[in-house]
């Protein structure tokens, strides 16, 4: 999601009647009101700086989705809208070339000014605002809904995207600060591994990939459109951390035959010896730095923060390959009955299977990013929005691999089978983890 | 091709009668004498010397396919073999682990030992101990040929990479030599512009794609499977410099609208202004510096020396697209008839259309590779092949995009239709061009 | 002072009659204070960030030097001392190796946990103890006293590393705010240029170097000794921003003739066109960035925030060199009278000469750092002192330049002929300077 | 010497009579004839290749130095010369910005072109333009001849590094070539160690250094003047490979208390663990690359391929420290009798103490070069000579330090006690070695 352009369905269905109306502003206060209490257990140090390139501050996040909801809906479709400060566009634009300069991305963690307290009245300002326009029905287009639901499904992106940066930051600190205390289960968890894998089988033939125009998706999922695939078989269940032991234990990341050529030009240039977060401790074996403080590992819970490269590796260690993103939805599509099965994950880390499960396929979402063997392309057809908003669909169309299903972090309601998450194959900072496919054997 | 595993297939087809034997004998004669062809203008000096981590050496080169045929060839399959000297596979091997530590890739021009002579004592030794294995058909089962026919290829791979590398070198001296002398008709070409594209259609529909198992083909190029198309259209041509020009003069280097993201970032940080080896001088205009030195540029003629970053954003300014490697190849199998179109160039230049062609879609081999829309992946049932040989095939699949056709300094004989070639987005030192795509207006 | 080691010496002068020591006991409390209130002004965020690897945050500054009085004459010297919290010696050690491991220099800025609080309470804790340490007259030694001298002196160097530290994250953000808002004058300071340089004449001879032992210095202030000097002359003033100008406008960092070898590849690397903190502004001329935010340029003023190279290049164009450290102490000895001379700035910018000096060479101390010809090495016969506090004196004897004098946010009390500060060629994030000297024309 | 600005001495002492003239005829003679016998066992190849931006291609020295008399000399005093190829200035200017643009340093080794052949060529006409020009005394004004003699101790300055550089390209080689194979003696020499180091005392007072201005000197040997110096005691003999091994064996290179703080930080990035071209072999001990090619470590030989860092980290191991340059000069100028020690090395490594020395302070030169405690600056009133051959005096003089002596390398006749040669402090590649120094005990 980081470099993920935002991307508005030029025409989101229906939403003008009254009741869709209200439940829109509904929806965008929950939404607006769920990221202050993210970052409610947060200090205002921890929620200014920034711990790499890749990451952004909390403050940063906090007003960037505020900035979003006044250039694109306020300032455009609130009449008599003033900015509430002009120097916050240079400060809080991300990479909107069309909406002028901005401050490096690099350099988001510098913005001890304006203070986390102007920003919070930022927020307010804007959330008056907001307010004030769902007062005037006539100024509800259903573009401006569509806008603001666009405003909605950004901010649940960046939502993901401040509890992932700060875990960053933590994960970083000699402290090893918790995010949150209360971590009820997390150490009694029996520690069993998980369940053997079950293989299901899915026939060749053409399928019906990409969004259907119902409800909210973003621009990359469209359009919907026929392939044509092979047979194949994909794990029922994610890799689990007690796997990823054995991957290890048995040279994995030793064994450059295991690997991708750049993955294994990476893998040795930042030493990598086991996922990021993990750590072991000479007395009390692996732990893992969570949203819950460093804690120990769980071997039936899915392993998370691999990177492509290592996720390849494992697959093939396995003997096994990653699914491409169009034998996951037409798997997922096929299996998993969403009413029963896509319930997000109440906790901040991925959970082991809870073997209740009414879906064969399981672990679709709300645990982590599943990685795919396909790269980050347009869907035949895609064409590039227009107007202001829409500028730069695109743009970050190469060089990073498709990622599909949701993650533990990933906000209630965010989560969808035509989803396409997309990340640089060495970046391991999310909750991204992998589920195993094959062909069919004969 | 650099960075191309060698990837023999697996049942290369039945070539064990006599005269196929003899033609194999034949053509490999042929093609190591190219090899020593192809460095005769040069001096040992310019053969030693590497210009860049990405390319090699010509002394290197030499070695490294002949320590090919040594190590898989002859110390496998001819009785008695000995060694030349058991120092120059640590010199000499590329990347395959299985054959044992090697010169680190940038290291490759610190290699003044061994000399050129002992190089070339080396490559007699080969040819010498290749004519015995020839002499003897008991060792030549239907493997052999097929190792022996993939060191063919594997050296034409090479020959391609020599002249490429070389002009890397020649365009980074102060005096800009010329590998080859004699340019008849380069100055004086016609310098008008190409004729107008013509569109052809393509409908939609399943189509085969990949190598059928006759001939030699790498194993990236297989299994032949079928892929899904929606309806395209396809230019007859390539893009050429004169239309370069245009998308230099409006700015095309200069709006980061026109650019993906990661290529917008490596043209700013690279300072892009126009294709690599194009110099402007104040009173001679635009130059290129080609293997016949430096000679004004040619608006007629195909566009090269591009990174797949520069060909996107063309194409975006063009309002058209890059085909994928399956259009491509869809196209040209039903419009390109092999033996009329296919021929190769005959200059070290890509050249203006002639007109003549009987072809309608024209250029497809012998001019410049294209760069495609398609990531370089696996194909649908892909599998390592077994052995040393196979190592590492495929472990160069990711990161990189898909060219499609031949280049102006491909070897004859060396392009196929399914030929598969790859190189990172970045990469601009190939003859690589573009031919632009696009949807089928409704 | 950043990388400046602490040195106490070994025998500071009798501290230790009942008098002597609540002066101690005063100063100290002073010195502590005073770093509270340059923080005062400053948020959270603005204490906890880091702008570069060269700086270090408030926060850090205000806990470093706490926790060198609690590491070196608390846990040693007060009896049942208690370590306030075992994780801070990782987090606030600087570089002492004898004193474990620490957070590495560059990662300062991640230190958001422990929170400014836990850090004020820390200082609180600190200042109690300390005080009890007082109250214990058995314990105060004449070593302690010496220590506690030294954290004195230590805590003061931090002072001005926090101000600069502050100004660099400051000029750093898109707001360029003020550190504090009170410039009284200015705006309205006359913007003459200075008058004309007085060259003050030495002769040739003998002169006594060094601190000779009474009263409080660091180690490379010793051994006092002996240097041969030849005759110089040196200007009785600062080179001043209106020179500085026409040093620029005759194309002073275009002409590689004027500079040092490393000077002209760094200052090309970084693009110098001006000192560090100069902005011109197309509209507002020159303006530049201070404590007190953006001003317009002072011609009048000293000049500031320049690298050795810088000064080593103007002084070539001037026809004139740098002073050496010797010549430097020399010429402030004998030509300035410490009563009248050396009294510290009362604003945070370097100022104008006054015209009402009753010291021939005026602006020694209080306004900038003046890089001398110098190297940074050890006085013959130097000795690292014994034991943890001085473990790692001299190390950084090497590569740095010695600047002499003191700046506009040195703290009073601070200043001293013999005072050895010392920087690398590069460095310009300091209030450092220059002034003129010469051999004597014949 | 790499780096060394080319200083002629205005006045080079009288050499204006026919005999001195012929006498320096024949000395540039034999001095262009030495430096292609050095080149004499290297292939066309191994004379193009730069191993590393700090060295340069035998084939650029050769080119350069030939480059200089023609551009210094011939240029400007021989009547209608015309200059041999337009194109040498650019490949063979080294840093002189008055001679116009150049090759950068970093890319020597790209050109291939001209080739060997052209550049033997070249040095061919400059040498009979060279005769010729000793053919006409009218031409041959005192100012010539010191024209002339800078250009013979600027070549032998460039044979020096020739020979250093094919070191680092040799040892670079996965095969060690040796650069003479005749190593007489090298294997069977007695490898006991040293006797034991005698102490020189030499008693406090005023000291001339630098060059008296009879005979050529480098400009940074001027001018002549008098230092102070404490008194001192220096080692009768230099620092061995076996008493190295002790630093090492005692954990040297892993205690950071006895390192410069810069120095650990470098020690540590290249993870320095002996000296530069000491190798491990299992079961063979230690071996050292030498121009011999690899040979059995000598612990009787002065160690060498030591940066600054690790002379100083030595010393203090050793409880002593560096000499300084003042003190190198004035005990060498007391204790040695240039006519029985200065004779230098018959082998290209630097050699055991021979025990028949007739001088107290042995091994001044013709070993290894000695580091200096003293920053290279520049002497007191040392003036930047006139004229383009001295364009950039002086721009070296900061960051470096001096080391004093000369090496087994540098060419007879090129070795004086006044001889400043200057090297970064982690340089390692040329003959750099130690002598230890101390305070003379009370």
């Amino acid at each position: 999601m980081v470099g993920s352009a935002l991307r508005p369905k030029p025409n989101v269905s229906t939403l003008y009647s009254r009741g869709v109306t209200s439940n829109l502003h509904a929806r965008l206060r929950v939404t607006r009101r769920r990221s202050l209490e993210l970052a409610q257990s947060l200090t205002a140090e921890d929620m200014v700086v920034q711990p790499s390139d890749d990451a952004s501050p909390t403050k940063w996040h906090l007003a960037h989705v505020s900035w979003f909801f006044e250039t694109f809906v306020l300032k455009v479709h609130l009449p008599g809208y003033e900015i509430f400060d002009d120097r916050f566009a240079y400060c809080f634009n991300s990479y909107y070339v069309g909406a002028g300069d901005r401050q490096p991305r690099s350099q988001r963690g510098l913005l001890t000014r304006p203070t986390l307290d102007e920003v919070l009245a930022y927020r307010r300002h804007v959330d008056n605002k907001l307010d004030e326009l769902f007062a005037q029905p006539e100024c509800l287009s259903r573009d401006v809904q569509s806008l603001i639901e666009t405003g909605i499904n950004h901010e649940q992106q960046h939502q993901e995207l401040l509890l992932t940066d700060i875990l960053w930051l933590f994960a970083e600190s000699p402290l090893a600060p918790a995010y949150r205390e209360d971590a009820p289960g997390l150490n009694t968890m029996p520690s069993q591994d998980a369940p053997p894998i079950n293989w299901i089988d899915v026939g060749g033939g053409i399928f019906q990939i990409g969004h259907d125009g119902n409800g909210f998706a973003w621009d990359n999922e469209s359009p919907s459109h026929n392939v044509l695939l092979q047979p194949f078989r994909i794990a029922d269940r994610l890799v689990t951390n007690g796997e990823w032991l054995q991957f290890i234990e048995d040279g994995g990341y030793q064994n450059p035959l295991l690997w991708l050529s750049d993955g294994w030009t990476r893998a040795s240039q930042e030493h990598w010896q086991a996922p990021l977060r993990w750590h072991r401790r000479d007395d009390d074996g692996w732990q893992q730095m969570t949203l819950y403080g460093l804690q120990p590992l769980n071997p039936a819970a899915p392993v998370t923060h691999i990177s492509y490269f290592e996720a390849d590796a494992y697959a093939r260690w396995a003997r096994c390959r990653l699914p491409t993103e169009f034998e996951w939805e037409t798997a997922v599509r096929r299996a998993v009955d969403p009413d029963a099965c896509s319930a997000a994950s109440e906790t901040l880390v991925p959970q082991p299977l809870d073997g209740d499960s009414e879906c064969a396929l399981q672990q679709a979402f709300g645990h982590v990013w599943q990685w795919t063997a396909s790269a980050y392309l347009p869907y035949p057809g895609y064409r590039v929005p227009e107007g202001t908003i829409g500028e730069y669909n695109g743009k970050f169309m190469v060089s990073q691999h498709v990622l599909r299903g949701s993650s533990c972090v990933t906000p209630a309601g965010h989560s969808r089978v035509t989803y396409r998450n997309f990340f640089y194959l060495h970046q391991r900072w999310q909750f991204t983890g992998m589920r195993l496919a094959s062909e069919v054997a004969p």
